[in-house]
């Protein structure tokens, strides 16, 4: 069950970094929506390898192909089968993880787990494995404009490293986000954050930061009491991505200095509608959606492949010393953005079907 | 399938604040471990209200009832049922939410997604709705201690407001989080946290802080790759609390100011297995612990209910101005360091059992 | 996960036939219908013990309370909690169980599953495990009713032993089935059914039977394709059972006796509406309703409960006789009907909020 | 949710029949199995197109692929990706289904459902569907066959139309099923078998049977009380089988008339084991293997797809005649032999894991 995500609108992804390729099922999507590979693409292009200068330049198309569950350009309610075949797979430039485990990689706990593991390019732990994400996540999108064209998610990246951008999440726009190769709507700091990555990687050290995210125009009523509360599947699938050590939504940690009289959210009326004056929540109460805007924040770590010697043990149980080679990236901050966006696609897709069921 | 956690040791929870009562069905529990109603009990009576001069003083025994899946002292293998029958309900006490929604509190977003909600007492928005977590962690606790006997769980608070306190997870024990009524081990700290709690009380205020969580002997292997990662599952375990912003885990937001030399974790062999020298991963590499501590922390927001007047509207759409009755806890930290602990048993537990299933 | 049906509206039941109770959760559940205990007790009372001269004299009220999820008459949307206490519990009628296998009895298996069993009238095995089942099915005829009021589901006893009975699906009434104690709405083979019965107990033996369900007014378009097929779906209801050996749907096992082109059935229009000629496809196609009546058929094997020395083994492993005591029906099928019909709510619900969460 | 099966050896499966390919995605699979696709490909020969005389002549290799989750030969614990291309599809030999339901196919109900149809080929209705299901069920047997090597499943044809063989279940042996292109054990009855499929195909029509299947050497223990019993399990995956009408285990429908001191299985010790004397409960026993035999028996209708002018209406509502053109089996019992040992395989490996999770 490991693979999978979403309890009406539910996703199964499989596939490993140098495998055949990797994809995703998706079951459950509701028929009748106009979609093509293209609508696909789009979205994979945003987040595979070689796009730019500061991430890997491994040299995929990351070309998709849709196999199963749409019929002349509309799905048709059965199950949508998306691939993407692997192609500039260089297993050989990974031989060095065959006899040892890389410091703050799975290759360790993936052989304590399964006594075995595919350590070409980090097998399922590799990034490459979020494909089948950004995919289903194209489709959920499509689920989601019919009901709530005005529905955006806007994901960007908040800071590298101590630079930390200013950004308001009620105004900005996907064009400033993707207005440069780091992903950054505020362009000052982007300069900055680039130049600081391109250094970084010069030194051959990596560097992480904080994507932040907005859905605006979410309906009130999506999310459950409880164990599925909106914000609770939010987080889950946000550390699902790898490299996150971290999620706090509206105040957050700093929400912890304030007083209750400080941080509580007015209601107010507005154009006839129930509205908070502030919004500390972050667009939920009580696990379920409020109509305000839903902002959060993601912590990722610095990448952990890095270009220098470090100490780590064999699989046989012997301490060395090992330096990466191959490709990565130094930075996994600019691709993580639509990964980010992805999986607040697919939580929001899945709960809008859920709301559906349960409440018409 | 809101009220549901758990894959394989899952659990249904129900009931709420003033209703008939509150309990949880366990299914997929082990035969034949040893299991009563004082075991669970014990548990109970860590979270429930009343226990001390700083929190809610609602009088509830919180006295719990096994109806089944245990005979003659030993679970059966099948369902579990809990139950724990409301008694010091004062509904009426609660009238004032009848008419008008409580600012950050859930009555709203229910009322937006069912059209209907028990106003009484928050109905299951209430935190007693955690009085069937609590049950359910105490026999995942008995599951995991028949295979890991060292294994322990210990939460505590880290800090209230701005006071934060001095703890080392590696050695913290419980009886330092008990020793005190606001459950923070460091003694000191602790004084100061409850003078604290208590002056923002008598200002009719509320405050929030930070629960840290350790947990040693966890073995290496347990975790899923991709969606089920540890780190996500006990990141959404930890946001489906009530009153929740924030999760981090190992090094955290923090980790983010670090280059990825100097936050990689070397591994190196200690006593004939691998270990790592540091801990910035907090236990889990790539969704699957790695034998080390695991620890994060969690943000609390101040309690919502304040005994100040405050700005809202009414059902019936106009402006207004409420103020709280009833009893409330004016800090839900010390009660939360047990509903921390439970939701990691309940990940962990859950997680033992399915790396039973497949990998034995 | 064993005692969890449904997957939008989700029950979890537990309980034994001794224990402190028996119940049912039912997560998933539409806000807004009115539900009161008496919708329930209802249709309890049909399959409770005690009801009539042929099925076990247990003196049993089985008198529900609901504990959670309505309010005010209402539905709220957040878990039903559902409990039957044990009140005529007579754990010492079965001490001969405690130490031997009943042939034909779940007692041994389980002992070999779990290493351990309520050995106390079956324990959880017992057909008191029902309960849980036809109290949520109450429920769920309750969400059936807004959307569709023309639906109906009747069952009735088809056969008993040789003696079968002559009923039209098409037209047969819930009042002629409720017309007699067997449940079998052809009043002449039904008094002949009692007094075969009647019969059979006084040899202390007992017989099996068939029951019939016809499922009027379902729309067309429930069901899914592939495993979660509609026929599917009934089949493993039905089978889930206690005591069923056997189910068939439309022309069942007899059509494996017609070629295809006496088997079709032709669609004609009639009424402005796509409708079938004939229904040897029992109104299911491909996994989904046609719009047609649904019918299906489920044998139940007699009793395994008979007064009459049989021979089996202890628990030591020692071959032995023992000779049932306590208080069992000689013929399960009257009181199997409210079960069968259960089932086929609790399905066709599940199936409803499916569609309406896929297709709207 | 329609297409998985399974709780921990969970199976996706997706595609239509003139689709890009169909496929499975295997998610919890224990790792270090050596598995390779020869050992997939071996029972997708026993169940594709082409294969003998009285099969459909649609000439597909059915060519599977391992995509992903194998590793040097053994599989890595992740997700198992398995897809078949599509060659020889011939979408414009189905022209006809484009504007009108055949009869006593899924054409109608999947357009009530979904608004929409892939028309080709019966799309996700068609048979080819159960590729995923059977390349996944070679997978299970690895998985079996690691804890059982003595786990044998053996499906058979029983009758066709009124042609019934005589076959020992207990005895019976695979090379006797495949010694012949009906997959009749019984030689004789065998040969007339295929005259008469070839009889009534020449006469543009199709015919019924039942398969019975017969599980040997399963242990005692596995399946699940109440709802996932183990007959309920494969009740339900045997009627998720396209064309599948009816179900029975061990005594079945005939077992209705017969009493409780016949029908009852005496416990008796032999060679130091539990064992029945007689096996009227077919190996299950409340839900749970007894370690008998298992052996039930399925009703498959005659082929929906015959060679005759038939009535029925077009998509637009108007009454029409059609005849079927392209490829299709006169007799589907053939080729549903590996399908059924298939849904057989998948319902024990799931249950043995679940096994494994909840009692070790």
């Amino acid at each position: 069950m490991s693979s999978q995500f979403g309890h009406v609108f539910r996703i199964s992804t499989w596939g490993e970094s140098h495998g055949g390729g990797v994809g995703v099922v998706i079951d459950g999507c509701p028929p009748l929506l106009e979609l093509s590979e293209a609508d696909i693409q789009k979205d994979l292009d945003r987040r595979r390898p070689g796009q730019s200068e500061i991430v890997t330049p491994r040299a995929e198309e990351d070309q998709c192909r849709i196999l199963s569950g749409v019929f002349e350009g509309r799905t048709t309610g059965t199950p949508i089968c998306v691939v993407v075949m692997n192609k500039d797979a260089r297993p050989e430039a990974y031989r060095e993880m065959e006899g040892a485990y890389r410091p703050s990689h799975a290759d360790y706990t993936y052989q304590a787990k399964y006594g075995i593991r595919n350590w070409q390019g980090g097998g399922r732990a590799s990034a490459r494995e979020t494909i089948g994400r950004v995919a289903a996540a194209a489709v959920a999108k499509k689920v989601l404009g019919r009901f709530f064209p005005e529905l955006e998610v806007v994901a960007y990246v908040k800071s590298i490293h101590g630079l930390v951008a200013e950004v308001d999440p009620a105004t900005v726009r996907f064009e400033d986000v993707e207005a440069n190769i780091v992903r950054c709507p505020d362009a000052g700091k982007a300069v900055e954050m680039i130049e600081f990555i391109k250094a970084v990687r010069s030194e051959g050290d990596s560097v992480g930061g904080v994507v932040e995210a907005v859905l605006r125009g979410v309906p009130a009523g999506l999310g459950e009491p409880v164990f599925d509360k909106l914000e609770a599947e939010i987080a889950g699938a946000m550390l699902s991505l790898p490299a996150t050590k971290g999620f706090e939504i509206g105040s957050g940690f700093a929400g912890t200095l304030q007083r209750g009289s400080e941080h509580n959210d007015a209601f107010v009326m507005r154009e006839g509608a129930v509205r908070t004056e502030s919004n500390r929540s972050g667009g939920i109460q009580g696990g379920i959606s409020n109509g305000e805007n839903i902002f959060f924040r993601v912590a990722f770590k610095p990448t952990a492949t890095i270009f220098r010697p470090q100490r780590t043990v064999t699989v046989g149980g012997e301490e060395t010393e090992m330096q990466a080679r191959g490709r990565h990236d130094p930075c996994v901050l600019p691709r993580a953005v639509p990964m980010v966006e992805a999986m607040a696609w697919l939580v929001l897709c899945d709960h809008l079907l859920r709301q559906r069921a349960q409440c018409g």
